[in-house]
Parts: structure tokens; sequence; C-alpha cells
């Protein structure tokens, strides 16, 4: 550990805040914890590598806030509620102009949601950020991808495809990760592949009335899949009815943003699979958080995903 | 996520073993864990690269072995029971025979200590290796960096240097850390570099006996540095009484064994303080854990690691 990792650490550690439940945070060989009296933890850990996971010129802000976003939101469709956790950070250099960009994007969401980082690790070498996060949960009220019952209905939050168009944008170079858009649609989409919203208060919302959910980062139809998979059915989505953006579909067209809706990941909405008993209480919990859940399709018996429709070819040949 | 990735999870996730306190291990969003009642949480997060924080060429096995061991040392510098974890690998590429040597390291010390991986991420990329480590220790009797009371004796596990010694040789080429050595006391310290002990079930006994405790990974000046610095007082060190390996000694010489010993990283011992009543006490734990504990020094007014040595010039240049 050089000096230089003493004065990078002591400069993360000045934006973390304190919590109650933490005893001691950064500073000791570890953190010390005290977690809720009859909850579970939820732990999940995940890593954005440069040029992987985000355009190389993305801006340090947006890599802290979609860093710790992704993670959030495995939380979010755990149900917990999010606490603390860890960043392990590896840099080719240590720019404390760079490294406070990141701590005000990271640290921005963090506090939206009273997160607090309580440790880590910061090395020499390629961009690379590793999370693990913990939340919780009351015991017993976890939602887990393996509860999906026939007959449930499946539903999904917000709208999906967005994050893959702005990246089909950035790709064909009409886009900058770097700078706004002067088009209102393209800097929607923009916003949704830089800074993604973990649905968090939703999670929490869906406490004992989901009966499976699951975050959309790797494509609707692969993340259902993983539900049905994991429950033992088979989900049967309408491919008409999956929610796309005006923007998206303004401008990159109606058929390509469908495909995006349906394969494309990094939109971080929730899809989850519920009683068709719990619709007025979704459609109550929906006006709460003034963000929109679509009902797509039905669990039924059998295996995989099926969507029967000529844009879901590839998601359907893939994962189902 | 690529099916590649999946493939590779799923290869790591077949060695994980079970605990009845995960509700849930890997395969969902995120683990669920039901922690003790009347226990605090130790969290710590470290991270090895390649070519930093080992050669290159060091055998996956031993990879394993050591990525898990600096995150239970910091575990056991805190008296923490070690419990599940998480780990983020970043690897060029997925090769299986690669994965499977990884595990068989990481996975020997993990299971000697009933110590559960429950989530994780790989992505492609330079080799790295990131362990988020969760222990648990009973409410109130976590091991500190800031507790060191003047007066305090200050002691050292096993011995120091050994690691320092065996890279030196290495960087000298008179050792391969691919191949054992011919020599034994050689063999010895290149087991010290490759596949160091934490000295988790010390951390454990030292509950309510040290006063603050720090494991010895950056050098043992620097490291006691921090119990110094957070505690508000000065350590004395005699150089002389520091406990070198006659491995060291042989193979590098007496005097640059104590300089190993003084600064030299790696090896992953405890240095931890406590009053001079507990010295039968300690006696007795070394005993029953077949393992020395060397008296090294006194806690002092003042601040800084005071080592009057020439020997220890450096490390009081440094830290002090």
């Amino acid at each position: 550990m050089s000096l230089a990792e003493f004065a990078l650490i002591e400069r993360i550690r000045a934006r973390s805040k304190g919590r109650d439940d933490i005893v001691l945070g950064i500073g000791d060989d570890a953190a010390l914890l005290q977690p809720l009296a009859g909850h579970w933890l939820a732990v999940t850990a995940d890593t954005l590598n440069s040029g992987v996971h985000f355009p190389p010129e993305t801006q340090p802000a947006d890599i802290g806030w979609k860093t710790l976003a992704v993670n959030l939101s495995d939380l979010a469709a755990m149900g917990a509620t999010p606490a603390w956790g860890t960043l392990a950070l590896s840099l080719p250099s240590a720019e404390a102009e760079w490294i406070d960009a990141f701590a005000d994007g990271f640290f921005a969401l963090a506090d939206a949601h009273d997160w607090r980082l309580i440790g880590g690790d910061t090395t020499r070498g390629p961009l690379s950020l590793s999370v693990t996060a913990f939340g919780q949960v009351p015991q017993g009220q976890a939602l887990r991808r393996d509860g999906a019952q026939v007959g449930d209905d499946i539903w999904v939050s917000g709208t999906l495809g967005d994050a893959a168009a702005a990246l089909q944008r950035w790709q064909g170079g009409a886009l900058s990760v770097t700078d706004p858009a002067a088009d209102a649609d393209d800097e929607l989409l923009r916003q949704r592949l830089l800074r993604p919203t973990p649905r968090v208060r939703l999670g929490i919302a869906l406490r004992g009335i989901a009966t499976a959910a699951v975050d959309v980062s790797d494509g609707l139809l692969a993340d259902l899949g993983h539900i049905a998979a994991r429950s033992g059915v088979a989900a049967h989505v309408d491919a008409a009815l999956v929610p796309c953006s005006t923007s998206a579909e303004r401008v990159i067209g109606r058929e390509a943003a469908r495909q995006c809706a349906l394969s494309g990941g990094d939109d971080y909405e929730l899809c989850f699979t519920a009683p068709p008993a719990c619709r007025e209480a979704l459609a109550e919990i929906a006006a709460r958080l003034s963000l929109t859940v679509t009902c797509i399709g039905r669990v039924v018996h059998g295996t995989g995903v099926h969507c029967p429709s000529a844009l879901a070819r590839q998601g359907y040949a893939h994962f189902s």
C-alpha cells in the first residue's frame, strides 16, 4: 500500500457518511456493522470494467453513479433496503480530480438511498470498479427468482430498451457519452444509459405481493428466463405489450425500439410476477411511486420464455 | 453477461458449500444470509492484481489461496469468525483449467475456516481478484486498532519477514514461484509468501485480551503505526526482539532478515497490544494453538513508532 493509496482512501472516506448501525467505518482492518434483528442480509456483487461495461470516455461522475446503481438494482430485485457496501477500485493513476468527480456520482446515489460505503481497496491497474452491496429485508419477505406460480401475471416497471437504444446511437456516432444531446429524446435515452435509476422503492413495495422478481440488466427475455428456470415454469410474453419509451420509438424507430425492449440490457427496471388478485394493489403502488408498471404476459406450465413475435426471435432462440 | 460467464459462474458455484445460515446462495440477484443475533458483522475488502500483488507467473492455486488469505487475515485482526463473502474475478480468458486450479487453492482455505462464497461476478480483463469477506464477532468484543493503552505490551505472532525474504530471493532469481525449492529453508520462505496462514484462531482467542490488533500486511512498523495513530499513543519496539525465522536468517543473512522483519510486508501475522497482566493467558493461548507469540515492545505516551536501531531507520523515517 503506497502513501498515494492512503491519500486516495482518505479522499473517498471523507465523502462517506455515518449511520447509527455502523459501529466502526473505514479505517480499521474491517468495518463493524450491527445488522437489524429479524432481518436477512441481502448481498450482491457487480463489477464494471472500462470498455466492457461502459465506453472508455464515460465521465467519472457517470461511472460512479452507474457502479452503485447496478448493485442497488440487484438489492431492489430482492426487495431489500440498501444499507452498506464496499468498493474495490482499480485505477490507472490516482488523479484527485477523477476521484472527486467519481465520488460526486457515486455518493449522490448512495446518499439518496442512505447507503453507506464502509470499506474497500484501491489498486493500480486498468479502470475497474467492483461493489459488494448489502441490504436488509424482513425474514421471509425477500423477492426471489424461484417463486413464480402458474397463473401469475408478468410485470415490468418503467420502459425497456432505452439504454440499448442509447448504446446504438452512440455506436452509430449519433450520441456522445460525454456531452448532452441537443435533441430532448436523445438526451433522455443518454440519461437512461448513463444514470439508470435502481427501483429500490418499488422492490420494497413489492414485498408480500410479487412472487418472483429480477432486475432487467441482461435483457428482458434473458432475465425473465432466470425466473422461469428457477421457478420451474414457462413465461408467455406478449411483445406488443412490452413498454417502450416514445423517445426510443422516435429516435431509432418503432421496430428497433421494440427489439431493444425485448433483448437490450442495462435498463435496470424490475421484472416481476404476481397473482392477478394483486392488480389493484400494484396500481396503487405505481401511483404512489409515480412509476408505471405494465402487465406484459402470464406464467404458464412448461419451460422457457415464449414470445411469439418476429421481433423476439433472437431472444427466443437464446434463452428459451 | 455472456454464456461463457454463466458457465464460469456455474463452475465456481459447484465448489461452494452450504451453511445453515445461508438462506439463499449464488444464483439469484443477491444472496440471503441470516446473521447471528448479538453479534456484529465485520466486513473487509482486498484486491490482488497480477504483477502488483503477486508475480504474474504465480500458479492459480496459490493465487486462489492468497486471495482469500489476505481477507481472512483482516477478519482475524478484528477477532471475527469468518462466515461468508463475495469474489469479483477479472480474467483475460475463461479457461476451465485455470478456474479449477484457482478454486482448488481458494476453497481449500475457505473450507478450512467454514467460510462460504455466496456471490460474485466474473468479467473479462487483466487478472484481478477482489474479495469482500464477512465475519461475525460478539458485540463489544471486536479487536480494533484504537484501543491500545499506555503500559500495554506489544506482541506479534509467528515470525516476520519471511515473505519479504522470499520476494528478495525471487527478485534475485534464486527462487521460483512456480517450482518447489530444493533447499528446505528456501521452500519454507516460498510457502510463507505463496500460502500465508491467516491467524483466525488466534484472533478469536484474543477477544477480551488484546486491547488493539492489526494484521502485518504492509510491514510491522507501518502496521503498528496504524495502532499508534488510532489509539493516540506511541509504540516502542525493541528491534532485537522481533522474531525472525531461522530459515530467513540462513538464506538471506541475519541483518537482512531483521530488516525484512521490521519493514517487509505480506506475512499476515497479527500484531497486538495487551496489558502485562495478560502474559500468562497469552502463553496458554500460544501453547494451545501451537503458535509462538513474542513480546517486542511497549506502548508509551507520545506519537509514532520508535524502534531505536540502525536496522529500523527506514521504517522509522516513514512511519513515525
